[in-house]
């Protein structure tokens, strides 16, 4: 994968000691935002291991446990009907479904271990699974907010805003669902409108909104519209989508999750099976019986994924957190948040499945506590190894708001861990013997020809932070982070340029969601 | 090791799940501030390998031909006659030692894999080195600052009480300094107000300043002084002090610190040898280089050690960083930071020496920048299974500033980095089976058995973060992370208990201040 050859990215910043592809200076825009430039991350290390391999051998028996005594309640007989004749226990009374041991095994192991993932742009296509990982942005939340104006019902303009900055910040593999709602639209079109910015103001992969049969048609249609493709032929390639299907812990799958889930695997789309395992509340309060939880419901969704269309790419979604038992709100980014990660990764790991996991934090403005948790989380999933990190950026308030400056604040975070990720070249040039003798006991660096020929590029350049000493921090007013980064979004907002789109494309796209709310036959 | 005893640490919250001990509800006092019990921390995962071991026996290859090829410049006559007695090539014209590699090697050997380090609460002992870590709070800053009065040049006043939070806080191992410097105080008596005052606010280990000859003698006075023991019998038993010497980079030890290496080894203490290696300033501009040049200071000052005292304690300090090209501004908490704290792992370990890493920032109030970079040091160090590390809590500013709001959010982030390294308990009991059984799919589980017979201790309980919901945090006046850390060292400081002193130690060390600062023999 290669960076993407566009005038504007050409003007960026890249790291080009770790690419070998050091950017002249001269082509840098003077002023404008400097980011590293687009790359996939790659794990070098091995994963954390938490757990001993007996330890998650256990917490998969009890898994396959829960689902051959226990079993999960399906709501949607479409989906009963699916389990069935693949041979599984279904109960239509009690609508439980039931997994011997055996056959959910033998189902779940058609799942691909890597699989590539299609984007308007081919050079921001993405590799899934294995030591490949993505970024994707915040999804899901009912508000937005910002410094200025504070937690608000967000609008579609500043929905398309918040879409606008996730195609400008390269750190950003992934356009996870349009940030937030837009309250002012109607709800019954309301992800018409969203698919129509996704696949017009980004050339980036992105993730729609999939409850039920007909806002997944509508996605994998527009998505089709996007690639001049046709819904029919979707699954002869590539996926174009992933899209999340929660399950209602514990132990229950609803229709418009089902719908969702079997509408996309039928069409060769990724469904990333989370179960929302909040210990002390849907799951038990021990982080082994959640964890047992989560993976029995993952499996039990996984499996559906492989009986509608044997070997599509299906994902592990792990979501696990706990819940504050003096006030039952939930807790995100500690130490258990953290630790779940990591044995997902484990987990994920023994189904051979890829697996995704989130940046999360109950902060509800970006402050101290919001990256201290988001760091907590994002290492968690890291060191788990996850290979979607969904909500990396702009999530704050228990994942109900997306903030502006938590989305910059963010973005700084995944350059470093990005970054973090590259293990630095070891060689002679590097090791850097001559510049060392040549430097001698009590000398300097600054002058010498070694520093000379590497200082531009030689270390991380920062999207927010400030280091500068107090004396100059204190002149330039005091600047907290948040205030740069309210800073760094609206100048990268200013910056923007739509990356071009095919303009028959974009009017049948367009005509497309014009009919749609209409009411006219598509 | 247990936990102390003491009254006041039996009215804490502990985290019974993981310790097998859970305090009893009605032992904690209503209001107090919660901490877990004290507990060190211990490694239990692998540590994290960025390197792969070819490239870091290039780097050790590296750091070896630079004393064998360059030498080290050591501006003291005493240890360069300490280096020649040993057998290394000695030039007093240029002060220059150079090492042979195989009996460099040697010489380290006698180096202990790990060792106990004693406080003058035997309970508050530590274990160093293998996979044993201890949080140590900031020393060295010349500033203070909170947030109703910004920064300014700190009093004794001001420093005892930093030193009262540091023992009130559970998570801190180790006081590191005096946080920052009583400047109200005469500059060549004030070393001995701070070991009076951490000899007796608190109970744990606490590193005494180290500069020279008679400041050391004087802390290792005052420290057997505070054990009843006598100085010339302090080596006979485990050490009292780590103590810093960082050497002057590029490839230079100072007299002031040759000294204090010297007397510390001497009389069976602990030195740290720390390179201050900023890359592109004091060190080259690659992170090869500056590891390669790290590893060498680091080895010269760990030979002087066991030339002194074969066999005395010594750790290997590491303390790489880079500059900001632009402005030469030191950068902390950097991807490059991370990498070169957990690469250093790696070095140390190729040499059995335990390693001591930190947590830094360079932003200058403790915000979300000062939250992800200090996340970034803590990661990397832990992640490089660093034994000690310093600066835990407290810094901010490139470490030119204490901060009471900086250490009490780090505390948290401290408590959350020793919860998540304690792998959760998966057992039948933890499973869960019965209780996911007896809830069924669609249930929840607030008030199973299983739930009530955990809820109290389950979860880890915040020390600063807010995980109320966004009303309820609206209607607490949106309280920030600072703003509450600030309430949080408040009330800390208003429960502080000197812990108990034998009187006439007390007043020995009283006399021995007092006496010595009248200029009279001690």
């Amino acid at each position: 994968m290669t960076a993407p050859s566009s005038k504007r990215d050409a003007n960026r910043r890249g790291q080009g000691r770790r690419r070998g592809n050091r950017p002249e200076r001269s082509d840098r825009s003077a002023g404008a935002i400097a980011q590293p430039a687009w790359k996939p991350v790659t794990y070098h290390v091995a994963p954390t291991e938490i757990l001993v391999p007996d330890a998650i051998e256990r917490i998969h028996q009890a898994g396959l446990a829960i689902l051959q005594e226990i079993g999960i309640k399906v709501l949607g007989q479409d989906a009963r009907d699916a389990y069935a004749a693949a041979g599984f226990d279904v109960d239509d009374t009690s609508e439980l479904v039931r997994f011997d041991s055996t056959g959910l095994m033998e189902t779940l192991a058609t799942i691909p271990a890597e699989f590539s993932l299609r984007a308007r742009n081919p050079q921001k296509n993405l590799r899934i699974g294995g030591k490949h990982a993505a970024f994707c942005s915040v999804g899901g939340p009912a508000y937005c907010m910002d410094l200025e104006q504070g937690r608000r019902r967000g609008t579609y303009k500043e929905m398309c805003d918040f879409i606008r900055l996730v195609q400008s910040l390269d750190i950003l593999h992934q356009e996870g669902g349009g940030g937030f709602e837009a309250l002012d639209l109607p709800a019954d079109t309301r992800h018409l409108d969203l698919f129509l910015a996704q696949a017009t103001l980004m050339d980036k992969n992105w993730v729609p909104w999939n409850m039920g049969t007909e806002q997944t048609i509508d996605a994998l249609t527009m998505g089709a519209m996007m690639m001049a493709e046709s819904v029919e032929t979707l699954a002869e390639k590539d996926p174009l989508f992933v899209g999340v299907v929660n399950t209602n812990s514990p132990l229950q799958l609803d229709i418009p999750m089902a719908e969702g889930l079997m509408t996309l695997a039928a069409h060769g789309q990724v469904a990333i099976i989370t179960p929302f395992t909040l210990a002390g509340a849907m799951a038990p309060i021990t982080l082994a019986g959640t964890l047992a939880q989560q993976h029995a419901e993952a499996m039990a969704g996984l499996a559906l994924t492989q009986i509608i269309r044997p070997g599509v790419p299906a994902m592990y979604g792990a979501f696990s957190s706990n819940v504050d038992m003096r006030t039952g709100s939930p807790a995100f980014g500690t130490p258990e948040y953290t630790q779940a990660a990591q044995i997902s990764g484990q987990l994920a790991r023994r189904l051979g499945v890829p697996l995704r996991s989130s940046n999360t934090t109950a902060a509800n403005a970006p402050d101290a506590q919001a990256a201290y948790e988001s760091m907590m989380s994002l290492w968690g999933a890291m060191g788990g190894q996850a290979n979607i990190i969904k909500h990396a950026a702009g999530w704050v308030g228990g994942g109900l708001t997306a903030s502006y400056e938590k989305l910059i604040i963010d973005a700084e975070m995944l350059q470093m861990m990005a970054a973090q990720c590259e293990p630095p070249e070891v060689s002679d040039a590097t090791l850097a013997l001559d510049a060392i003798r040549d430097v001698g006991p009590a000398g300097h660096y600054f002058g010498t020809e070694h520093t000379l020929a590497r200082y531009e590029d030689a270390f991380y350049t920062p999207l927010v932070s400030n280091w500068d000493n107090y004396e100059t921090w204190l002149e330039g007013g005091s600047e907290t982070a948040e205030r740069k980064a309210n800073r760094v979004w609206k100048q990268l907002l200013g910056e923007y340029e739509k990356p071009p789109i095919d303009a028959g494309i974009e009017e049948a796209l367009n005509d497309f969601v014009a009919r749609r709310k209409r009411g006219e036959a598509v």
